[in-house]
């Protein structure tokens, strides 16, 4: 465990020197004060979170996809069948998915890191595809566990090294992705956990379920947690029960990302209840992270607010793959390069308001 | 008047075919049915602006900043002094504004419009700045009409003729960007006439006022409909009334926008105001506008309700400028490129939900 904990010791509070810096800098840039809005704020953290003002721009930026299979698939929360999760991560490699054309469009990067995907991955896939599989699959969280502890510190840690291994490559702005046929099932699990709320109000329709399957996934959480008595003091115990590998890598890729004071791009759901578990592990990781955007699943919004998180796009989407924190992507590095490029009064020679 | 005439006549109603077309095209894409949201209606309508499935994605994308002054400023609604407009079209032109650094982050180009700025300009600023000066600002509007009809139709058919320039250049997106001290005044008088509610209710603080300006402002507002009881079935009488030099140009960016079948991104209350002029001219106008963003000004939501237009963003921005429609376009790129670029299930071998 000690890449984790030391991962944890590297994460710090904000610089409030570096922001109280940008908040100047933002009342003398040549707008009226406050006219940007949330953005005036977020610009401000991200100094506080760099360091330094003005910090860098969010670029080039990263969107890591965290692939993996669910036991639970077996309980029928899901019309879509366990194989989708292999082809999309084959769809995601040849550049075919929603994401890929986003990504494309950011100029962000694509990365596919199979932690837990049940079938087996084409091994000449490319440098696209990281094959980090901890196990193929969860079990069955209404049967047992989803997974060991250990194996989930070990995704956790797997986590925490791509997103070392993505600063170390020089990006500078990190997106959360996932694929996972049913991990919105466990995505519920966990968001019902740590804000202690009912099955019926973080349980969403996913990809989009029908009434009877809707009613067995909220009897499928519920079961779950009763199975479990998930306690959300212990946050890698409550992953372990209820959570995906996908899950846990994501914690890990979270708390890496601020560890390396990088921001961290939430996407949908599926990040969002892993963000609560590394706010679990550290409070200060939710000082790097932005919320892209808020899905149309109900726990989603449930855990955003439980984390202080303002999302920065509501479209109703619900997707994944990270195409929420795409869409959001060009709004942050707008934001922080008003820091950058926008003139003084001063040096513009613009008059202030009376 | 004919250029305006044959503007109108120019704009059709959607493409049903291309609809159509495009809404089959989402539902074969590897990705749930309807898991993009809003951005598939996006999608569905530029195909039908377009007449073509998959419709051009809207790039390359240039903002018009379209500079005014006003006469209605001598009544004290705002702190600013009116040289500012004159200062920020000069610091739009140098690269230092807050528009230019979006448009850098975003790729966009902008131009800037003299179309009654009060002050000179440098006549040596360069091809970023076109000159159109109509009159060197608007009468105050509390004491009579704020232009002629005829300068209200001149200033019109220089918008069209800059929508009709940039298409002819090559750009597949317009941005609708605005400048002009007092011009939410202008923006907020317009709102109440079009949608009929009081002046309490539609003015906002602008670019931020205290409390004895602001109910000086909405006094203003209230008396210039007093005295010209605008009647919205004249759009062309009530702008020249109660608008602005650059809300007409912008009427007229708006229409020439639509009659190219170019998408037209509106960004806060003073193209929103202008909008409903636009369609007062030709309802199948908004057929073109996208709603970038929805802006703190209480007018623009208003306005943007009664377009029957859903903003992509709201962050609380009040700084015009285009800077919110800036901020909405990759989001409109990603939606029409997801179009272009995803695989359909047969093609990506996905197998579809059950």
């Amino acid at each position: 465990m000690t890449r984790l904990a030391d991962t944890i010791a590297a994460i710090h509070p904000l610089d409030s020197t570096a922001q109280a810096a940008a908040a100047e800098r933002q009342s003398r840039l040549t707008k009226p004060a406050g006219s940007l809005g949330l953005l005036e704020d977020l610009s401000v953290r991200l100094a506080g979170l760099a360091g330094t003002c003005p910090p860098p721009i969010p670029e080039p930026a990263v969107v890591a996809i965290f692939a993996a299979d669910h036991g639970v698939h077996a309980q029928g929360v899901t019309p879509w069948p366990q194989e989708v999760t292999a082809q999309m991560v084959a769809n995601f490699v040849t550049g075919g998915a929603v994401v890929n054309a986003f990504a494309r469009q950011t100029g962000a990067a694509v990365r596919v890191v199979d932690v837990g995907v049940a079938g087996m991955l084409p091994a000449d896939a490319g440098a696209g595809l990281l094959i980090r599989k901890i196990r193929p699959g969860t079990v069955d969280m209404t049967v047992g566990a989803a997974m060991t502890r250990s194996e989930a510190e070990a995704a956790i840690e797997t986590g925490i090294e791509v997103a070392a291994e993505l600063a170390s490559a020089g990006y500078r702005c990190l997106l959360t992705g996932d694929m996972g046929i049913a991990n919105t099932t466990a995505s519920a699990a966990l968001i019902a956990a740590f804000t202690r709320r009912e099955a019926a109000a973080v349980t969403g329709r996913g990809t989009g379920v029908d009434d009877v399957t809707y009613d067995r996934k909220v009897k499928v959480v519920r079961r779950a947690l009763a199975v479990h008595k998930p306690d959300p003091a212990d946050p890698i115990g409550t992953l372990a029960a209820v959570g995906g590998l996908e899950h846990a890598a994501l914690v890990g890729f979270i708390l890496g990302g601020a560890a390396a004071r990088i921001p961290v791009v939430l996407d949908g759901v599926t990040p969002g209840s892993a963000a609560l578990v590394a706010a679990g592990l550290s409070a200060d990781v939710l000082a790097a992270c932005v919320a892209g955007h808020r899905s149309a699943e109900p726990g989603h919004a449930i855990a955003l607010r439980h984390l202080g998180l303002s999302p920065l796009i509501q479209l109703e989407l619900r997707l994944g793959e990270g195409t929420g924190a795409l869409l959001a992507l060009p709004i942050i590095q707008s934001a922080v390069r008003a820091l950058h490029d926008v003139a003084t009064f001063d040096a513009a020679g613009v008059t202030e308001k009376a």
